[in-house]
């Protein structure tokens, strides 16, 4: 199999080493017949976001050039099969509840790669708790329980659990009594409510709602957790289902290849990986492009999925509006450590774990038995007492350790921190950010179009349905503008 | 604005008329520039499900010709706009909870299209309940709570919900146990309740399923209601807001129209109204259909989205294979009557109310506010106490106000039952027709593929995201098959 540049692997005996296999590398690197030639569209970026837009606009009959930096497909969501068992990289779970994914999952003839995440069928059936308060195992009733109430008191800002001031999740503003939360932070909203939290219920909070932003309680908005719940039906055990307990047999990266393979077999797809873009010059009638390492492409329009935190590393002419720069400056705040660990004892299968706020791993969950018969269990840190993974793997070590002893065969991550292409994971606005930057975010620089989940104008942004949105629509515009195929005139 | 020749409006002045105006007719009724061509494929029946599949072909580059019966878009979805307000003769309400819908919705940028069908602030602020226990009027509160509490009785067969027996909506065998309840009647599940059941919630969950299936209790089969539900995440909330809350500004012909419209632009369909196809012979290399009227048409391939119940007035050559007429002989239940009244009180605009069983129409509910200040409100019977509502006005006038005294401004209604290219509403199956015939039902014959909402293979079967699921697969189906506009060979 081919193998990225990317990722880490680490074993006992190995040690830690760089690059890991993933069908999502794409080999030949590139395939450009005629790259004199203007394209109809180039698409920057071969995430999600990019994947859907170059598939949609191929497979209508527009010759599209998608340029990509890394050496593989699926930006911020990719995965890597080690000894027959698929490791997510990054965006893992999908649901039907979301409507973007769903519909692919469902036209690719995928929906039966939908595997359950959890197996409570196991002897370590348990969740570890161990906070400033103290240490205990409780049963995942328990958990559920504590985690739920606290939650529910955390969005329960209308007496309603959000559904007064945020009816409608994809409309987010529609009540616009919602706003009153614009610049509130997620330590404010804890503050205000502190006065009827456990201490438990202040833990489990802050771990569950740090699990989903990736920043700290202080940089973290509360209304991109609200939304989060919205899109979720207003209920925790939903919430759950929605963002943690379903994800696929075949990998990310198998669904994300058909996809591409889609917009190859068009026969109007044109790409080039390892090909980062230094400049966009749409000052003069068509869309320039200038690769880091000096080629030049030429397009009538241009998609560019590039996410917020690095969008300030392409230059542009005319430069970014004021508020975009302004937005790509301020980045959002999802610092997300996410790390992979093989345990050996197969009964760990049904354990999951919150070590706060002390550790620099927050939370983990048993996520499958690998064909070897290990437990693959996976950790979740922030940026609050964050870490380089793999800058001192004891420590990355130690930090699962913490939560009880296990005997670790193997770890496999990514560090989205240093990533050159996305500078963190999935978006979570800092307070305010939101409201004041994400129309700006959207709007398009004559040729330019601007896709990603980042600000995705539905329930779901941040999320892997919000980077098919976000890539069907800037598409279906590029294709309306260009009208593919006309051999009669609109009636 | 277009008049179709379907559906039926009553008015004290006018009496009743057939014929009713909708943005959903097409004119020029016939655009097709080569009719000898042959083309790449062929859609017969311009319904949701059609409309995706001729969308998804011709955008891609596919020559395609879209024949259809009516003289209209929609199928067993469309709306009439009569003073400025959109009547639904049919499918009405979707929800961010049905991916194919949504996504459709989310694409043209019509989320904000929806509209609440329900609005409590209003003075006749409660719900009627006449049944053979006699009448009376209780909140809304209590009626949600006496029609969840008898709902969830009804599907409860695993103490669980009916989580565990039908854990994935959209999959709905994966639980080999759920095969247990293939033969089981409505009317058999709820004499395995009885003992459980007050007469008040027997006369609810009845009314409620039939509300659903347009059956009657001994022809509608249980399964299909576990699945409603268990795609609306096993709550009665969850499923009335997927089933009956939301609905278009723009009237459902609004959102068709869409696809039509689109597609149209590519410059790659072709279409014909008022056009029935009579046979359909793939017995050669080529797809040949003849239509009622004599026309021939060639094609490398044909999409039939002639629904179950209207199946077997098509000759196929060769003909359908057996499994397919015996589910064609046998049809669907679902014999809905659907009639909408403008109520002169605005007050009514809160009331909903149930009937049953003696009268002839089961559940009304408040829809809308006309123009004129009108309360617009819906009822719904089913075949079990039948009737036609063009036959016999004032028996339909008589089994609205036994609703309760009402002022009637106004009936707009279509007789889907009479309806020759439909033959019933949205598809409800017999006991063990599901699990038998399914599979079958959705089985190409050579180049002929079958795609309907009435054998969609999602958690919305018989839904209009179940519609566009099947179009869309079907396309997919076929491009993948002609490859159109390939200009390199596969790698």
């Amino acid at each position: 199999m081919q193998r990225s540049r990317e990722g880490w692997h680490w074993t006992p005996g190995t040690g830690l080493q760089a690059g890991i296999p993933s069908i999502a590398v794409i080999e030949p690197s590139q395939l450009i017949q005629h790259p004199k030639d203007v394209f109809d569209v180039i698409v920057i970026g071969a995430g999600y976001t990019g994947l859907t837009a170059a598939r949609d606009t191929s497979t209508s009959g527009l010759k599209t050039l998608l340029l990509e930096g890394r050496d593989r497909i699926g930006g911020r969501t990719w995965s890597s099969e080690i000894d027959g068992y698929p490791y997510e990289m990054g965006g893992t779970w999908v649901h039907w509840f979301q409507p973007h994914v769903y519909r692919e999952l469902s036209r690719y003839g995928m929906k039966d790669q939908l595997v359950h995440s959890t197996d409570y069928s196991k002897k370590h059936n348990f969740f570890t708790f161990k906070t400033a308060s103290g240490d205990r195992n409780m049963s995942h009733e328990e958990e559920d329980s504590l985690f739920a109430r606290a939650v529910e008191k955390f969005v329960n800002v209308d007496g309603n659990l959000g559904r007064t001031v945020m009816p409608f999740p994809f409309n987010a503003y529609w009540n616009k009594d919602v706003l009153k939360y614009a610049n509130l932070s997620v330590a404010e909203r804890i503050a205000q409510i502190s006065h009827d939290l456990s201490s438990d219920e202040r833990h489990a909070v802050e771990a569950f709602v740090l699990l989903c932003s990736g920043g700290t309680t202080e940089n973290s908005a509360f209304l991109d957790f609200l939304r989060w719940w919205a899109a979720a039906n207003y209920d925790y055990k939903t919430l759950l289902d929605t963002i943690i307990v379903f994800k696929l047999k075949c990998g990310q990266s198998g669904f994300a290849k058909r996809f591409f393979e889609e917009a190859l077999a068009s026969g109007n797809l044109s790409y080039s990986f390892n090909t980062p873009v230094a400049r966009i010059d749409s000052s003069k009638g068509l869309v320039e492009i200038r690769t880091k390492d000096g080629q030049i492409f030429l397009a009538k329009k241009l998609i560019c999925t590039a996410p917020l935190n690095v969008l300030e590393q392409i230059e542009f002419n005319p430069p970014l509006d004021q508020a975009k720069r302004e937005a790509a400056a301020l980045k959002h705040v999802n610092q997300c450590v996410k790390v992979h660990a093989d345990v050996k004892d197969p009964e760990m299968r049904s354990w999951s774990g919150v070590t706060y706020p002390h550790n620099k791993l927050v939370i983990g969950v048993a996520d499958g038995t690998t064909p070897a018969g290990k437990t693959h269990c996976v950790f979740f840190g922030c940026d609050a007492n964050h870490m380089h993974a793999d800058e001192d793997i004891n420590q990355t070590l130690g930090a699962i350790k913490e939560f009880g002893p296990m005997e670790i065969d193997r770890l496999v991550f990514h560090n989205w921190s240093k990533d050159e292409f996305a500078k963190g994971a999935w978006v979570w606005y800092r307070p305010g950010m939101e409201v004041q930057y994400l129309e700006a975010l959207r709007k398009r620089q004559g040729p330019v179009l601007f896709a990603n989940s980042d600000w995705a104008a539905g329930g779901w942004r941040s999320f892997i349905d919000g980077a098919i949105q976000s890539g069907t629509e800037a598409a279906l515009t590029v294709r309306q503008e260009l009208r593919p195929g006309s051999r009669t005139s609109r009636l």
